[in-house]
């Protein structure tokens, strides 16, 4: 599990609860101006020069989010950063600072806290984020990691979810379905493992959907490509629990419908071809499978032409009056089948 | 450990994650202007009004913080929020927004998560907080509890760690060791229920120190109360983890020394009899026990006169330079006895 195999493990008790976090946060750095107090007082201190304050919290906890048998910490600490990020993210604002909250077992080392902390690391420098708050506390058993994470941004640049109007065009980023393949490998390789610790595990040719899985990223670019496109979505949300679930959420809030079509919700080769393997339907998995952490938005059809060839972008929809229902249009048949929130929820897939 | 034994227990996966958090959240109203988007988006906005954001987070983690055999449901949500705001309070912020993440173990039935959010509700409700957004998934055993606490102030209010100088008074709000005297009878009690359930608890008299430990109360008051007197304190930090160590906090931010007196640290009647009948040192418990979420701070000595009989405070020592170090004089002897932070350490206290 450890990268570096080094016998001399450190227990965590060695530096008691202060000595800790010290230890572990001791080499961050800042990059924003807004973070005036950080790690050492009894609160962290923001300064928002002018603009409003977007703030989301999302927890990971193990054996419901993540499988410390195939989930190396370092790109746990990574993973648990990014999600939160995207978060956002589908807000359209600027993410500026972390707070992280660990409770974890005596049985993990600091070596491992050191892992999830390199991880977290990265992922602040990748966000061009600061870690400025936490705490870190022993569980009775497992690892359960709480990220809450801040953006700052002008009032006019907010998205939300309630904005969609009948007519407007429904919006994807990236591709789908990627990060649920990458992890039925994960758990098909690490079965296998537990049956034959000795078979090699076979990664190999799976890169990319390995990667959507292990090592997800939030699509903070698209606010600066919007930007220059000149584009507003009049609604956002990100794509963490599968398409469906979030077309229905953006139904809800928007109190509108939506059409969407089978035929254009786009899929890396890799995630067909993997899907074929495995004997799954690809397009359930963009629909259900969840934890691809791209953008899903609509926008005024006006704006069509300005987005249309954009190699970020694909249309996959258009919102309807709300009576009208949320369908895919299944392809070449046309019909309608209805939408429904079989999104990965942790409650129930244990 | 249900106050309603109303037999018809609701398992969490009726809900479904989106339901369930929609369920729990769905009488709660808003106090602050403030929060304009709060749960039902990707994330909250928060208006600042030209003040300084001010946020901490603390994890309650099951077995380590709390014991669900003694500990109510609904105090535990209210004590989750509650030493959130006692950071705040401890930068002379105005509290005004939480968020609240569990992860939680399936055998709870909803109920109880109603119980916790009860509790969650009285809290914003005393301390006038909103709770703009969270996150409830399920954990493979236990309970842990995640709170981000959210404050606004304006600059020239605020108070942090770094500002003691060596002259000032050293000043504790309330009374020391309540709390963890109150957590000696709950533990006492629960050991003779543990061997003989027929045995009724003897909690009667011990009502001050069992609040202490279960509903502890935020200082939020000081705030105003400072205000009228006139007094700016130099450094303040919050008793969460006993005086000796957050008097060392102080002293390592502040680059001073402490004084403490022995004979002036402020102990309910109450605290010191159970001690007496515990066989415990009181002046132990007030240094090392913690939990009691009073607020130490330091003022200029010009300022004695503004609090010295004041209800509210107790002034408890004085500021040296840093090369003097940290002690306590003994009461009677005025021997001068190193102060060291045995604090209560989440990760040695097991």
């Amino acid at each position: 599990m450890l990268e570096d195999k080094n016998p001399q493990l450190t227990p965590i008790s060695q530096y008691g609860e202060f000595g800790l976090i010290k230890h572990l946060t001791e080499n961050f750095s800042f990059r924003n101006e807004s973070t005036e107090i950080s790690i050492g007082d009894d609160a962290a201190v923001i300064d928002p020069q002018g603009q409003k304050v977007v703030i989301t919290t999302d927890v990971l906890a193990e054996g419901v989010h993540f499988n410390l048998g195939y989930v190396p910490l370092k790109h746990l600490g990574y993973k648990a950063v990014a999600v939160n990020i995207s978060d956002l993210a589908a807000m359209n604002a600027t993410p500026t600072q972390i707070l992280v909250s660990l409770a974890i077992s005596n049985r993990f080392p600091v070596e491992a806290l050191e892992e999830i902390y390199e991880g977290i690391a990265l992922a602040c420098e990748r966000y061009k984020v600061d870690l400025v708050g936490g705490d870190t506390t022993s569980s009775t058993s497992g690892l359960v990691m709480s990220i809450t994470a801040i953006g700052l941004e002008h009032s006019e640049n907010l998205v939300g979810r309630t904005g969609a109007k009948a007519g407007d065009l429904l919006v994807v980023t990236g591709d789908l379905g990627g990060a649920y393949m990458g992890l039925q490998i994960l758990e098909r390789e690490h079965s296998v493992y537990l049956a034959n610790p000795n078979m090699q595990p076979e990664m190999e040719g799976y890169d990319y959907i390995l990667q959507r899985q292990l090592k997800p990223e939030a699509r903070t670019d698209i606010k600066n490509t919007l930007k220059e496109l000149g584009v507003q979505p009049t609604s956002m949300i990100d794509v963490s629990d599968g398409l469906s679930s979030e077309i229905l959420h953006l139904s809800d809030q928007s109190k509108v419908g939506f059409r969407l079509y089978e035929s254009k919700i786009p899929m890396d080769p890799l995630t067909m071809t993997t899907a074929d393997e495995l004997n799954l339907n690809p397009v359930m998995c963009a629909l259900n499978g969840g934890e691809d952490f791209e953008l899903l938005f609509t926008i005024p059809a006006a704006d069509y032409d300005k987005i249309k060839n954009h190699p970020d972008f694909t249309i996959i929809g258009h919102v309807t009056p709300v009576e009208e229902g949320n369908y895919l249009v299944a392809a070449g048949s046309n019909e309608l089948i209805a939408l429904n929130a079989q999104g990965w929820d942790a409650f129930l897939n244990r």
